[in-house]
Formats: C-alpha cells, sequence, structure tokens
C-alpha cells in the first residue's frame, strides 16, 4: 500500500483514521481500554534501521523511492482518544489519528495489537476485580503468554484494579506492584518440607506465603506454623475442592493460634470461580492463564479504518469515507464522542456525534477524546509509570459511572446502547 | 526461591527439570511443538544488566549476594528435548533442563511463555492446514496479537504448514516468506476504486492481488480486469457469505477471460469455516485471528517441573521427586520418551519410560529426545532461519506417521494413548 500511494502521489493526502470495535466478546456488557501508554511510547520510537532497511532492500520488498521515504519516517501527526482505562462499547471511537496517509496506515499493525491484546486483558481482568469483592487480586500468568505480552499483561491487569504482578519486569518499566511465590520445586528440591519452609522464612522472614499442598495440606500447615510462628504472613493453596478446603485451613490455622495468617489461593482460577469463592474465608487470589488470555477472549475485534481525508481539489473541504462491505460495513466521517449521564451520574449512553472539521458537539455528556499526541510528541502524563497509575484511577472512575447492571458476571448485552447522531 | 535456595546452599544442587502439558485442548487430538528455535535463542542471550540490577537493588527484592549471582548469571546447562515441530500429547516430556537448581528454575517463565504461545499457535494452524487441503494459507494475525507475540505467530504458523505471512519482521528475523495485502483504507482514500487499481496495478504490476469487496464486488472485479488486464493476479474477498459469493466470482472471472485468476479469501476464518469451502473454487486463505489466538486455546497448559535432583550425600545419586496435589500430581525421575510405531510405520503410542541416570531405554520405537544445547551452547541447526525450515519438514514427516483420524476437525481424544513404562 505504501508503496503504491507513493507512486501515485496520494501517500500524503491529509487523513483520519479511527480504531474502534464493532462488537464486544459475547455477553459482555462492556470493555476496560488499556494500551494507549505502551502505544505511545511505542509511536514515538517507531522507526526503520539499517538491518531492517536492508532486508526490504535485497528481497526487493518495496521500490529504492519507498525506502528512502521509510529511512526517515518518523510519526508527524496528532492523536486523540478515550483516556486509558476508560470503558468502551461497540463503535466507541477510542483513537483517532490525524496524520498523512502513509504516515497513518503505516501504525496499524502497532495500534492494533497494543489495544487488542492490552483490552483483552483488562477487560477481562476488570470482571475479576468485581468478582473479588474488594480483595486483592495478584496477576501470575506471566508464563501463559509471550514473554513480551507477559509484561503487557500485568501492566493491563494492574490498570484494571489487580493490586500486583509476579512479574519483575512490568515493575521496572510500568511501576506496577510486584510479588513474589514459591514453586512447588522449591520444596521438592530440599530433603524435607520442613527444610524447604525453614530456607523460605530464614531469607524472607516470617511474613512470607508458604505453598502448602505439595504433599499433604494438613500436615503442612501444622509444620509451616512450627517454623514461622502464628506471625506465619500467608499459606497458598494451588490445588484442591477450594471453597471446602479453604474453610477447614482457615480452622485449622486459627485452631494453631495463626488467626492473622491470611490464606491465598491459585488454582486456574476466572471470574467465575473467583465468585464462587465470594462466602469462603480467602483473603487473596492469584491468577494466571484466564487473565492473561482474556478468559475466553484474547483479542478484542479492534478495527482501524479510514474515515474521512481531505480533498486535494483546492477547496480542502473534509471527504468523508466507508466501506460498505456485507456486515463490515463502517461509517464514514470525523466521530466525537460522549458518555451522556442521568442527572445522578449514571452513564445512560455512548453518543457518537459525527462532526465536520473537528468541531465539538453540542452535548451535556462528558466528552470522550483527550488530546494524546500532538505533531508527534506524546502528552508526557499519559507515558511510563505515572500513566499506568493514572490509567488504573481513571478506570476506576469511569466504571462507577455505569449502572449496577454492568457488573453481572452472567452473559448480558452491552450495558449502554451507541447512538449515532 | 533463588534468595532462599542461596541463603539456604541448596541453590547449586544438581536438577532435572521438564516441560510438559497435562492434556491438550478440549476435543484436540495432537499438538504441534513449536518455540524451541526462538528459545535456544533467548537462553542463549538470557543476562541480568546493570537496568534490571539497579531495580531489583533499589526495591529490596532480593539480598546483595543474589544480585551479584544474577550479574553473572549465563545459564550453563544442558537441554534435551522433542524436535522443533514434533508432534505432542499429554505427558510428553518434550523439554528436559540439567542445571544446577538455580540456574534451571530462572528460567521457568521464559520457557513456558515460549513453549505455552507458539505451540498454541501451531497446533491450531496444523488443523487448518489439514481442513485447506493442499491450498496454500497465509497467515495475517499480526494485528490481533501482541507486537512481539505477532513475529512468534508467523513464525509458529510456517512451521506448522502455512505458506507465508504478512508479518515482514518475521520474514527478516526467522526467513518465514512474505506477503502483502491492500486494505480498504487504499481503496478509500483515492478518488475512485478504478483510481486505487490502478495505482496498485502501476506499483506492483498485474499479478497483484486485488480487495474487491469495498463497495459492489461484481463491480470492482469487471473494473479489476479491466485496469489489471484478464492476467490480474489474485482477487480477494473479506466479507459476505463466502462459499455461494466465490462461485459467483470465478464464474465472472473466467466470463471476463481471467482463467487463471486467483480468487483468495480472508473473512474471520477458521479450520471449521476453511473445512466449509473444501468445495468453493478457493485459491488460497488468509486467516488471522483463529491462528494467532490458538482457535479458541491461546495457551497450551505446559508446565515446568523438578523431577529429580541428585543426593548430596556423597553417593550422588539422583532422587526422584514429585509433588502430590489434588488433581496436579506430577511423575517423579528423569523420562525418555519413544514413539511406538507399527510395522507399517503409523503411531500408535506414546512410551514413556521412567529411567535412572539418563539410560536409553529398550524400545524399538522413535526415540523422541534429541540434544539442544550443551553447557550452555545452543546446537546452531536449530537455530535461525534454516532451524525455522528443519522445524517445517519435521512436522510434515512426524504429522505422515499420525493415523488418519488423528485429522478430524471434530472433537475427540488425543489420537495416541501416553503409556508410562
Amino acid at each position: 500500500m505504501l508503496d503504491a500511494a507513493l507512486l501515485a502521489g496520494t501517500h500524503d493526502r491529509e487523513c483520519v483514521f479511527e480504531a474502534f470495535t464493532r462488537r464486544l466478546p459475547t455477553g459482555r456488557r462492556y470493555g476496560i481500554l488499556a494500551g494507549t501508554g505502551r502505544l505511545l511510547d511505542l509511536v514515538q520510537r517507531f522507526r526503520f534501521e539499517e538491518p531492517e532497511l536492508e532486508w526490504l532492500r535485497s528481497n526487493h520488498v518495496v521500490r529504492d523511492a519507498t525506502l528512502d521515504w521509510l529511512a526517515d519516517y518518523r510519526f508527524s501527526g496528532t492523536i486523540s482518544g478515550y483516556r486509558e482505562g476508560e470503558v468502551f462499547f461497540p463503535g466507541s471511537p477510542f483513537l483517532v489519528v490525524d496524520a498523512p496517509f502513509a504516515e497513518g496506515v503505516i501504525l496499524e499493525t502497532l495500534i492494533l495489537s497494543v489495544f487488542n491484546y492490552d483490552s483483552a486483558v483488562a477487560s477481562a481482568a476488570a470482571r475479576m476485580v468485581t468478582a473479588a469483592v474488594g480483595r486483592p487480586l495478584a496477576e501470575m500468568g506471566s508464563r501463559r503468554a509471550n514473554e513480551g505480552a507477559a509484561v503487557a499483561a500485568a501492566r493491563a491487569a494492574f490498570i484494571a484494579g489487580f493490586s500486583a504482578t509476579s512479574n519483575l519486569e512490568a515493575g521496572r518499566t510500568w511501576g506496577v506492584p510486584t510479588m513474589g511465590t514459591a514453586a512447588h520445586a522449591f520444596t521438592l528440591l530440599h530433603d524435607s518440607e520442613e527444610d524447604a519452609f525453614r530456607a523460605q522464612v530464614d531469607a524472607l522472614g516470617p511474613g512470607t506465603t508458604l505453598l502448602v499442598d505439595t504433599f499433604d495440606v494438613e500436615h503442612a500447615i501444622d509444620l509451616a506454623v512450627k517454623v514461622a510462628g502464628p506471625q506465619l504472613g500467608a499459606v497458598r493453596l494451588d490445588s484442591g475442592d477450594l471453597p471446602n478446603l479453604v474453610r477447614t485451613v482457615r480452622a485449622q490455622l486459627d485452631g494453631l493460634g495463626a488467626t492473622n495468617t491470611r490464606i491465598t489461593v491459585t488454582n486456574d482460577l476466572d471470574e467465575f470461580t473467583i465468585a464462587a469463592l465470594q462466602a469462603s474465608p480467602v483473603d487473596s487470589y492469584g491468577v494466571g492463564t484466564s487473565v492473561v488470555t482474556g478468559s475466553g477472549f484474547p483479542a478484542s475485534g479492534m478495527v482501524y479504518k479510514l474515515v474521512a481525508h481531505r480533498s486535494h481539489n483546492g477547496d480542502g473541504e473534509w471527504i468523508p469515507v466507508a466501506k460498505k462491505s456485507e456486515g463490515k460495513a463502517s461509517i464514514a466521517g470525523r466521530k466525537h464522542p460522549v458518555r451522556r449521564l442521568n442527572p445522578s451520574g449514571t452513564a445512560i449512553a455512548e453518543a457518537i456525534h459525527i462532526v465536520e472539521n473537528g468541531a465539538a458537539p453540542d452535548d451535556n455528556g462528558r466528552s470522550l477524546l483527550v488530546p494524546l499526541m500532538t505533531d508527534g510528541e506524546a502528552h508526557p502524563e499519559f507515558l511510563g509509570a505515572a500513566g499506568t497509575i493514572a490509567a488504573r484511577s481513571h478506570r476506576e472512575a469511569a466504571m462507577r459511572e455505569l449502572p449496577d447492571q454492568a457488573f453481572r458476571l452472567g452473559r448480558g448485552d452491552p450495558v449502554l446502547p451507541t447512538i449515532y447522531v
């Protein structure tokens, strides 16, 4: 596309691209947007260096003039969008890119890769946070996702309300609080379970979390309290029939005087099994596979579409464009989305105004687009650890606007209607 | 774990770790192993540099002695495993790591991240290749996966029998054949569909593939053949009721004399919709979301377990170890897996021998473990583009051994029993 547009001289037509999803995953009532902070950083650093150019050259992928263009590539456009952590619905134009065609089209895969995955994780994680009714959740799924995706997943889960991650790189890069855990291998390495517990308590103190299901849970709990004392921080259960087991373990700990020792559970949990433990004396959850794979929906179905370009015939008018493909038609023209609220502050509709020349619509609702990048420079408040924490706060505020039925775990329709006005 | 083992002096006990999956995704009859070539390269380069050490230090994650150990980290162990592209079943010990505890345990997340994702993609992709009955498949799902995962997915799909990818980085890094496509944005950018087609043919020649469903398919096909001539390479359909549409389009192309123009389809395909097109005159498929997300199973459920460590009490005997956790028990001791074949060369069982001191078992079947890395040095034939192509060939050979029922798309049990002997 780039090669052909450069040859045709259409590459520098001023364009508006929008990213949105046509539908939520089946039965989901809302989505949580994540990825913005990562994307802005990636766009600012997006370059074609000599190794890439050389490969394109020697494989005759594009013409020499296109290689020259790529060598100079630096995104110079302007991006606005929903704040990271915002709630979204079908059609929500969560990212709007204003750029010459070539500069904007070449970012399509990067933009969609980041938002499709990060938002899939955040949207699933938010449901788990609801199911946990205030108990803390730790993201422990790095090993179930691609090694790079794992870092993004830890960040997205934190934005959605998880308390911590076992991924240290997410701590280093994005400021996500981190925690560790011991695996069964640590117990098996030692000559006895007692030796293993002692080694862990010696290094990490009695406040550590001991894994108690390697052999026999009842025996291990006696041992754990014997080694660490009743000030033992927590025990972790990674197997078994959790609702019953947790009750028994709580009674045993209390009987041993370890009344402040917490119980953390980690056995293939998802939002439904977490909900099933609401009445059990669990203190915290560790979630792996289900959160990093979006709990059944590992991609958010987001697309990136050209919606308008500026006429090059002298008048400079914006020309709205859309495809008409069966079942996949898009809506032409620049959008301005507004979340309408009722007088008590509860969201009632996603109102999407189609505007010309970027004029703000006349609507009392909460305007959803904010400037994210201007002339190729990202607004710094969205980047790094600060941007990640801001996204987590915004997610909390945006979710508070939603009507109660948004938080039911059962299948339902999107909780707000999307209205084009 | 590392911190505590270093303090306890148990960190350098000689260990054997094995990676395997407890079960295949529901209804799947076999899995395809992918990730080995990527993993060996990542393990060779796995280091803790000053930025990581400084973060660990300033956050008091581990003690100073542990930081020193990490600063010197370089994997010095030995790895054997199934060849990349091999078929696997529940329990198949596809990777065996011989290393001191600390060196081996620290690789757990990296190993599982790589194999869980890459094998999920390859296992799904192999079913699509079967469903396509010899027609070529292109992987076009980069935008539906994390930006790093996308490169791994392109590679895994190629190993599983896909012909090409739209991910140029996978071409550059792993030698996967690449292809391009035009999006609807390219058509919408131009003043008319005819202008867009002409721009594309001018740049890429009449052998290119024109996207014909932006507005009206019938009109676009007339236009495409008018612009490119009957030597037009292909048309792409990305929407609509494909079985019917493809037949109509074929008749129209033939009527225009474009009898060699191919039809490629790309509308949210998976193995089942590909199978449903077997009787339609489709020439090739482009597959996105379903292949990069493992067609419903984005993680392979692989785990990494300590199975033995060498006694430190002077006799140097191997001590087999296993956890007994309810529903998640592991099998102690070093394994030696063999694929048993009947006299006509068809696989009949995955026989897993539990051996002491690494002795090869007495079994006529095909021995499945090969040396991959010795004393920290990867065997070069498994790396890079050459390793990727070798994996693709091995996958083909390994799949030829499977009984016919392996290739049914409907739900079934693993096609070979796993036997411990």
